[in-house]
């Protein structure tokens, strides 16, 4: 039996130093406690070795920026060919233009792109923009939609002051008659609608958008206000390396992106159609690492490679084996499942399992063979996971969902 | 004479693909317009070279990261090392831990840590942690000061509703007789006090903090409320290693951290007294890549180096030796400068030059001559300068102040 002596020791010292002991996704507290690993020492392809020197195997890809394995060999050589000429310097590398041409060219709905280091950092920079495009304040945001950890949009709002949420309004998604409603009511105070590709928060089962939401998004938001935002950042090149909004037939005036855009490298972007350049350009946006080179040359080698090797097609054939096999498996034992989202993006829940109960045990488990899943925050595949990674993964779960069995 | 062909190529083009051509500081117009340095190619110890070839001395350390020299063998060893691990994972690494034990044996006012990106992230905590502890709102910073792109704080509010505004208050640096004014009036509202280690807004001359105005920062604030925040992004390990608190006699409850401490990797630090961390525990606070284990140990490489090397007493020198040469030049040639500030981050002005236009003469033979100053934003020294560069420097800034004497 796996023990996690050496994680736990960690925990126990990084309590004493770190304000509840790690931060949010960070926290082993999130997973199953007492039961899971707590720190890693390194990782190689889809696999990532604890402090204590389990092996696993990685459904959640660092929460997403890893898609095409840790350590991979053509975004190390970039980096390391960048690292000899520096990283964070008194003015832009050339590779910031040389990236921005990239995403041009390669986003439908990016005209120009500006780059922060967080996810928070574009969102944040979205909803400022297009409240200096149109004048306008208010936002309309999905409940329960993650937008990062700005003061408008927090999940957790302690130490956010009420005007700081003023200007904010949500509707459910995939309702766009409550979206219009808000609009027939607020319209012409509305700066933007921000909605993210697929309905992703944490501990419920996912929804892809429905037409009628998208052609509601689409028809009731227009350049001049109320402008739409597709917040890309956990969705973004692992739907369609074009942007998720083409996947979905969303047509965003701005999109922010991050994550996976860098292969674990910090990064991220906001791009925008064109009417909204000027209005961008008067935004203050700025950050000390903003301009690091090397998370620049690691995008552009990430976005070389996911289009020279269709990476996006095996992520999507690996996604469909797992799926399958966790239905198949799921199936014969009588289990009832739900397998939600897209497949390179799963969230598996139980039926009849509202405290997460079974997706504790499944996941303590897995954790005891070797896979690595979340019981409450969707997974991630990458182009690093193999036939014979699902295969091996399979045979861990099928003693998973056992054990889900057993307790029942 | 130096042309800037390839630099200006890429402005032409970075105009057309990003809002504002770059944003903020990374923008050449904030230089000397068409007679600067737009993109830089590499960097190496104190210097580095523009995408036309030319060399400079770099008085701006990528504005205030790199603090012992571009590609730093023991900071680059550390980042190698772990490189071979991974970076970004689906837990932290322990160097979260170990890092998190440095900077509290290490920085005087902090009993706890957590790390973010961005300068701005720890800002924007360190206000959440103090509303979330006091369960007040309003928040007391110096007019001009700089904390960052958030909301409440921006320089520029274009985009920000008035409503993110409301709770913040300001009063003159250096005044606190104004301080204690404000306080009077909404001392009982009041969450946190926010204050840099000097006053170092652009455009102007520094000031460093009077007696009298840390004494009544200290005695103003408590661990009930109001709190005080020091903001040493900017001065942070450029003044004292401990903390520019110790450096200027501060007794802050939080204390942000960022620029210098990972040499140029994207890292941010909030420290705490004991009395915050339940507080700051219960403020959601997180990012995709915060984890990076990378900058944490380019992180811990830093702050060992600093201590081993006793840098930060070799940084004074060169910044005293750099001020004494600067002074005497343009003593010996009848101009009259304001050189101010903390001799590791100065600043210098001209005497009557209200449109900087000496100091943008200034500036731009400087970089003909290969040294890189800025006209309008403070300058940062580094543990690469040595003797014979600022020897070097001085042949320069004597043709350079020779320019303004020209013009005059």
């Amino acid at each position: 039996m796996r023990l996690f002596t050496q994680s736990q020791k960690l925990w126990a010292e990084a309590q004493k130093l770190v304000p509840g002991g790690m931060p949010a996704h960070l926290s082993p507290q999130l997973l199953v406690r007492g039961q899971s690993p707590c720190f890693i020492e390194r990782a190689e392809g889809c696999r990532f070795w604890d402090v204590d020197g389990h092996e696993y195997i990685d459904y959640m890809c660092a929460y997403g920026p890893m898609i095409l394995g840790y350590n991979h060999p053509k975004v190390e050589a970039a980096v390391a060919a960048q690292k000899k000429k520096g990283d964070c310097f008194s003015l832009p590398s050339p590779l910031w233009v040389e990236l921005a041409k990239r995403m041009v060219d390669l986003i439908t709905a990016a005209d120009w792109v500006t780059f922060g280091k967080n996810g928070t950092d574009v969102c944040n920079l979205a909803v400022r923009v297009a409240r200096a495009h149109t004048g306008r304040s208010k936002i309309l945001m999905a409940q329960g939609s993650y937008h990062g950890i700005g003061a408008w949009c927090t999940p957790i709002i302690t130490g956010v002051t009420e005007e700081e949420r003023l200007q904010v309004l949500s509707f459910p998604y995939n309702d766009p008659a409550a979206l219009e409603n808000l609009l027939k009511q607020h319209g012409p105070e509305v700066a933007a609608v921000i909605i993210t590709p697929f309905k992703h928060e944490t501990s419920h089962d996912q929804e892809m958008p429905t037409e009628a939401f998208i052609s509601g998004l689409n028809t009731l938001t227009r350049p001049e206000g109320p402008l739409l935002i597709l917040d890309d950042v956990r969705g973004g090149f692992r739907l369609d390396l074009r942007g998720s909004a083409e996947y979905i037939g969303l047509k965003p005036h701005l999109s922010c992106f991050s994550k996976a855009m860098g292969n674990g490298y910090p990064i991220s972007a906001l791009c925008g159609a064109k009417e909204l350049m000027s209005s961008a350009s008067k935004v203050f946006f700025t950050g000390s690492f903003f301009a690091g080179a090397e998370a620049l040359a690691a995008s552009l080698a990430t976005l070389q490679e996911m289009v020279d090797s269709r990476s996006l097609e095996h992520i999507f054939r690996m996604g469909e084996m797992l799926k399958q096999g966790l239905l198949d498996q799921a199936a014969s034992l009588g289990l009832k499942i739900n397998y939600t989202g897209p497949v390179t993006i799963p969230f598996m829940t139980f039926e009849d399992d509202k405290k997460f109960e079974k997706s504790r045990a499944f996941c303590a488990r897995a954790y005891q063979e070797g896979v690595f899943f979340h019981p409450y925050h969707n997974w991630f595949l990458s182009a690093a996971h193999q036939e014979e990674d699902i295969r091996e993964t399979l045979l861990a779960t099928q003693k998973a969902f056992e054990a889900v069995k057993e307790k029942a």
